[in-house]
């Protein structure tokens, strides 16, 4: 494919991407499609000859679009509702055209820089104090991944080495996301000595539960090493106190980390000030702008006060990758099991331009708004409740006729394609998710979706 | 951003990305920049207000590209040269319009069952018996950890709960790439725990070695846990004897994960089936497409012959992720510490489909040749020596006249812009690496680097 071949194809290719973009809604956001249909769809071989890029762009008009969940669709409301927005997708063209793999900082002095420049914006927009230092993964569950080594490193430093010692201990939240614990398998503390500290009112994990645990397991001769916080819960998008984590977190010597993947975002907003409660405080930090901030998957940060420990703990030079700026320039390899590093730092860079903070701050209100005013909603119709308090752009609802009609009712609003969501369970019982992120969604969207909800619950419930 | 400006933006992007592939030999493959350069260039906050995007793609052209190491450049030949052909650049502006997340089949039907056909595809272009399932990470370093990880649960079952056990043993070559090492640390084996066997001839494992320190570790009561070959090291490209090491492993129960994220992608050749060898009886093997398969950064596969040893190391499912199909098909998450997964599958189908089988054997026997070539005339410039068997599409080569004046050869032709050399340490000599991989390369590219290096040894040595 010459440039010039190159040039037709993606010229055609930003039409339909534009298209999409503009006709989006008149796609269902779940397919419909059973298990299996595009495997069948497709040949059991890739081609001997090559085939022609039209044909290629044709079958995945046809064939693999509508295969797909609608993502980028403002109607899209399951799991926590992301969107990439325009500049974000403009970068990624442009790092795919690169190809960069910023490892060492010779290896793109660009990638290298622009990281700790718009991780540097970041932390200004999120009123971290200026000794964090920042670093892109691909998923907050790789971020906190590492933020778990980091806490292994400091408690008992002779990991590197000698390997994980028996009897670490991390803490969470019931509710925290699955990743802390999948975090604490991988690098070896093990599953049962993850601790689900108990919640409370608004879901907040319980400081007294934690203490309690922790004295319980010093008592057994186990270590407590990490305090995993987290700002914006998977199920209901509730927030643990972290400055009263962070005291009890310095006076045991553990590392506390917070897990603000998607909960962090708003702490952009200066009136989120609670939000950052305890943050100054924490070792690290994870926030997701892919999740929050308009940029296309993926991009997760983890913030640090203690880089050191991070390098301590994983920094690996062999001779090939040595270079003469070693030691005067950050090679960001040096703080991540990956030694491949995306030019992910340019999508980000395109974002907080193309927003600038006033424009950012708006996007973040307007889904605050929005799911204020569906709570209104689910408030005012007398065959629903709300399951939890509505604290960011997260509103979690059932029918009050039970479990059965509650999931009846999201798989046919599913069903019908109007809007996707999803589900969680709360004290036992069967909890509707409605998630507000994409940055088309409008007030008439969320009519839409609530007048859809509405008719399928008169249908199931009268 | 409406889709209408994102329509105008995007086609400008694009008019400079063809540009920019046409122009690419204009450019210095190393940046000439000193460290800091860049941050100084930018402001120290983001903007306030939002910025137009024409004045952000203006700095991106005159602030970062030339800040930029231009790996894309066909005369990129540090570290492995790697290329992100123009269908794979076609296949990201897609996949960052969909902005998918396909961690469960119903987030995205597309790409989980996208992801289970192109590696279908693969797996038959590597000659790999179809019990062999497949997963894309990002990066091989993931790849090989999580190899690890499936090793730990098979040796050591209860891993998953109780943690990390003592003395688990990971033997892999001394000239095995870092991410091997960094792994065993993140994991919880420890550093002293990755053993490094001796090479023999030609820079391979050797096998007596190996079986030599297993003895000696069940002799001090430690648990052999995992044999890593590697097929193309990063030093030499050399490719350790994974049949002889497959028999090992079978005979202590060990599990065999074969590196091959670089040499792996001439497996596709018939003609060189040697570097298959064995391969059909390893636990798991790493291929980067992104290394060789002409496929943009990241994506690196990892094939096993055992997934569910894998899916019983780090399989969770929360509430909020149980959807009605699970167990009917596979959730990708089930396999992988990261829950986000990028519809990264794509762009190695548009790849694979724009070259065909025959297209990309093309290209890998091209570089294979220009390898070749180099090899012949290093030989016969009575200045130089080649350091090592030249077996894939890596020439490592010096000045008979010492390691200093090879380092300011390497230096001096880097400095030129005209060409990007990298080096490693073989024996404890200074030794040039020279990689080809990238898809513009040509004869006449290879001609006037060697002319190049050729000058530039004429001022250091005569």
């Amino acid at each position: 494919m010459t440039p010039e071949e190159f040039r037709r194809a993606a010229h055609e290719a930003v039409d339909w991407m534009a298209d999409y973009m503009t006709h989006i809604r008149e796609l269902p956001v779940l397919p419909r499609v059973a298990p299996g249909d595009l495997m069948r769809a497709l040949p059991g071989s890739a081609p001997e000859e090559a085939e022609s890029i039209e044909s290629i762009l044709s079958d995945f008009r046809e064939l693999i679009v509508p295969a797909n969940t609608q993502w980028n669709h403002p109607r899209f409301h399951a799991y926590f509702s992301v969107s990439g927005a325009p500049p974000g997708i403009l970068a990624e063209m442009l790092i795919a055209t690169l190809n960069v793999n910023g490892m060492v900082w010779k290896s793109s002095p660009a990638a290298t820089e622009l990281e700790m420049v718009t991780l540097g914006w970041l932390r200004e927009w999120l009123g971290l104090p200026g000794e964090f230092f920042g670093l892109i993964h691909d998923t907050a569950s790789l971020s906190s991944m590492h933020a778990l080594l980091a806490a292994r490193a400091m408690v008992a430093p002779e990991s590197r080495v000698e390997g994980t010692p028996k009897g670490l201990v991390v803490y969470t939240s019931e509710h925290a996301h699955s990743s802390i614990e999948k975090s604490g398998i991988a690098i070896g503390i093990g599953q049962k000595h993850v601790r689900k500290v108990a919640v409370g009112e608004g879901y907040r994990m319980r400081v007294d539960a934690l203490e309690q645990m922790i004295e319980e397991d010093k008592a057994a001769g186990l270590r407590p090493c990490c305090v995993c916080a987290t700002v914006g819960t998977t199920s209901m998008a509730s927030v643990d106190p972290v400055a009263p984590l962070a005291d009890i977190a310095r006076r045991e010597q553990m590392w506390l980390h917070v897990d603000a993947a998607y909960g962090g975002n708003f702490a952009v907003l200066p009136e989120m000030g609670h939000l950052r409660e305890g943050w100054a405080e924490a070792d690290s930090i994870v926030v997701n702008p892919h999740k929050g901030l308009l940029t296309p998957i993926d991009l997760s940060v983890l913030y640090t006060r203690r880089p050191e420990v991070m390098r301590g703990a994983l920094s690996l030079v062999p001779e090939y990758l040595k270079t003469a700026t070693d030691g005067e320039m950050a090679n960001l390899m040096d703080y991540a099991v990956a030694l491949g590093r995306r030019f992910r730092s340019l999508k980000l860079w395109f974002v907080m331009r193309a927003y600038g903070r006033k424009g950012m701050e708006a996007y973040l209100r307007a889904q605050l708004a929005m799911a204020r005013e569906l709570e209104g909603w689910v408030r005012a119709d007398g065959r629903f409740e709300v399951c939890a308090p509505v604290e960011l752009s997260l509103v979690c609802f059932r029918l009050k006729a039970g479990d059965d009609a509650s999931r009846a009712l999201m798989e046919a609003v599913n069903e019908s394609g109007h809007a996707f969501l999803s589900h969680t369970v709360l004290g036992g019982r069967f909890v509707i998710r409605l998630a507000i992120g994409n940055y088309q969604t409008t007030a008439e969207d969320m009519r839409g979706t609530w007048a859809k909800v509405q008719e399928e619950a008169g249908r199931l419930v009268g």
